[in-house]
């Protein structure tokens, strides 16, 4: 039976893309290999800051946590989940993100997805047509780069500028797009919203904003949708409750189609959309079953504790990081839970580049950072700051004796 | 904008496999057709028939509530879960299937996946070849037909005999197996599987046993899982808590390599499982932490109960439809919760085929049934018995009424 197989191992497989694809932007074999590259014998417990996973944050909403046992216990969310997403599930949600918009969204414009991510891996093949491209920002999420080479779509990537607070770099956006450009995929908060729509609409493509990290803006700048401007140029709205209610593990996300005019209807995406969906597995019942609810009853007061613990993270992150020999801070964050610090190599003489940077500081430290590679951004690392303020604080620390003892090396 | 995507439509779409796939074997698409066919003004209940769904016999086990309760309130369980599942869940499901086994799984063998669903789509394009095929059973569940397509694994199906209490027809399997055949798909309780086991190893192909409805048995063969044969030849066994514990909104399945010999891993299959899992929605996080509960804690009474509850409702099934003009019986189902019965068209004039039959019965009765075509037999309706027996009763004697009424036309 082995030989039968052996023979068929030399042939081309059809999973190939996905393994070619994986070995380059892939934030789990990435978190695997950090994870076997931590200490055995470090008596310190391990400090996470390479996935944003607000969870470590430890400060679940009680109201979010009462609304699922409430819905569990009914009994009524035990059956198998329709396709698309309960009804009360895709109302709430078109109800809570219409809050923020100059129209009404309809409960048939909210898909309800397994997190976002199944809402990306849906989106992609639905857009896809031959020879189409997709614009994608860098630094980025690595699950665009893998969903759209599964979906045959090529990859076309602009920056986001360091030197300007990681705004959209507008001109080469221009320059990349031609007519077989399908859509442009923006990270909001963090893109200027009206720029964007306008260039979109002059080059005729579609927008798909990732707002998972809808509303946690902790700067000058307020959170704007994107879905704002929907009558101005079509737009895909991808989101969860994982940042916002901090339980990236509940897996319940959306995909919106927050375009008042109807273009992606009358153009066969929804239709396709709804046949991906078949395919696709659902979120649990009962969590659906909880969503009116967890909106409907998180205090004001959750939101903005949250966004309060963000901002002093973040201002941690700024002062600790500017001391750290090695170490260049781009601009202070105003939102999310990541900052991206350059590494200056030339005074780091025994690291070639970020991921041994990453590996060998989980190595001698027990601190996980995420090599920029994996998001797009070689020699540079991406630092989450979600999680305890003393975790935080002590992985910081480490970091800095990591870097100072590498600096010494080098001058020695 | 539009235009450009109008030029689009006319070329050669991607994910036109999906679509086409979705044609024919899909029971999503089904079930939704068969909701629009339903009264608006009947004042009677909709009795729902068409889908195994055991939520609808609403009796969840109060110890797996309280399991996933638990869980969630521990706080542990919010974050990202891990790929291929978290290892307390690996390691409950490995130990509980191993019960079973003349050997024992190690929680490496176990990949948690987002119901049973999640393990079919993992598994084809992990076996699949260039030039592959693979064996599949009719009357069968559509989901493979839809992923087999997907991973470009051509579909041979093998009988199931209805006057051979639905076994596989052994001599159509040896018939259709050739050396590019990678597996074989049977559906245990229901099929003979020493005789399976030794097909398998003659013609060297690995068998995929789907044991959702693994323990639901209640004829006089005790139910014994494929994987006793995994060291005569490579299992893979998919499973699901859906059915035993009657939650399949949890959506929370796994695929297990039951192969004691290493094959799997030895032939590059457990890599392509871990690459293709990568990007795969997980199962919530902390109904996974609730699965040690879930499994350590239900009592047997709870599972001798249920299993009480479908033989009577097969009993319900098999006297009343015996009693119905225009359809027969093939056998007294033995496990499970669905029968198979043959529509006999020569008696329903106005009727021509099962699909027609559903749609009809659909609208003027307010009872739900699937068409055959579905699972892959045309002119035979299939009918769960998986409801509140009351409801089963009800909706049994609306089928009746349908049955007699057409019956009536045709000798008009």
């Amino acid at each position: 039976m082995e030989n039968k197989w052996k023979k068929w191992s030399t042939g081309e497989n059809p999973e190939h893309t996905i393994t070619e694809v994986s070995k380059t932007w892939n934030m789990k074999d990435a978190l695997s290999l950090l994870q076997e590259n931590l200490p055995e014998d470090d008596p310190r417990s391990t400090v996470h800051l390479a996935l944003g996973d607000p969870s470590l944050i430890r400060c679940t909403s009680p109201v979010a946590e009462e609304a699922v046992i409430e819905a569990l216990r009914s009994s009524n969310f035990n059956g198998y989940p329709s396709n698309c997403g309960l009804p009360l599930a895709r109302r709430a949600i078109a109800e809570y993100l219409s809050r923020d918009l100059p129209y009404k969204l309809s409960p048939e414009d909210v898909y309800v997805t397994c997190g976002c991510k199944a809402a990306i891996e849906t989106i992609l093949p639905a857009l896809a047509r031959p020879g189409a491209n997709i614009l994608l920002p860098r630094p980025g999420f690595p699950c665009y780069e893998s969903f759209a080479a599964l979906s045959n779509l090529e990859v076309r990537h602009f920056d986001l500028l360091p030197e300007k607070n990681w705004e959209v770099d507008l001109d080469a956006v221009e320059a990349l797009a031609d007519e077989n450009t399908v859509a442009i995929v923006i990270i909001n908060p963090g893109n200027p919203c009206p720029s964007i729509a306008e260039i979109a609409r002059k080059l005729t493509i579609t927008v798909i904003t990732d707002e998972v990290y809808a509303h946690l803006t902790y700067g000058e700048i307020p959170f704007v949708p994107m879905g704002v401007f929907g009558s101005i140029v079509p737009v895909i709205t991808l989101g969860s409750i994982s940042k916002r209610w901090m339980v990236p593990g509940w897996r319940l996300g959306w995909l919106v189609t927050t375009d008042p005019t109807g273009f992606f209807r009358k153009v066969g995406v929804v239709d396709s959309i709804k046949t991906l969906l078949c395919h696709s597995p659902d979120p649990a019942t009962f969590i659906q079953g909880a969503v009116p609810n967890i909106i409907a009853k998180t205090p004001e007061e959750y939101f903005s504790r949250t966004v309060h613990i963000l901002k002093q993270a973040s201002e941690i992150c700024y002062s600790r990081i500017k001391e750290i020999p090695c170490l260049t801070f781009s601009c202070k964050p105003e939102g999310g839970m990541f900052v991206m610090v350059k590494l200056n190599l030339s005074q780091l003489k025994d690291i070639k580049d970020d991921t041994e940077f990453c590996l060998k500081l989980a190595k001698e430290e027990s601190v996980t950072t995420l090599p920029g590679t994996v998001v797009g951004l070689k020699n540079w690392i991406r630092i989450s700051f979600a999680t305890e303020l003393s975790f935080l604080e002590d992985g910081l620390e480490r970091i800095k004796s990591f870097c100072q003892r590498q600096a010494k090396m080098q001058s020695l």
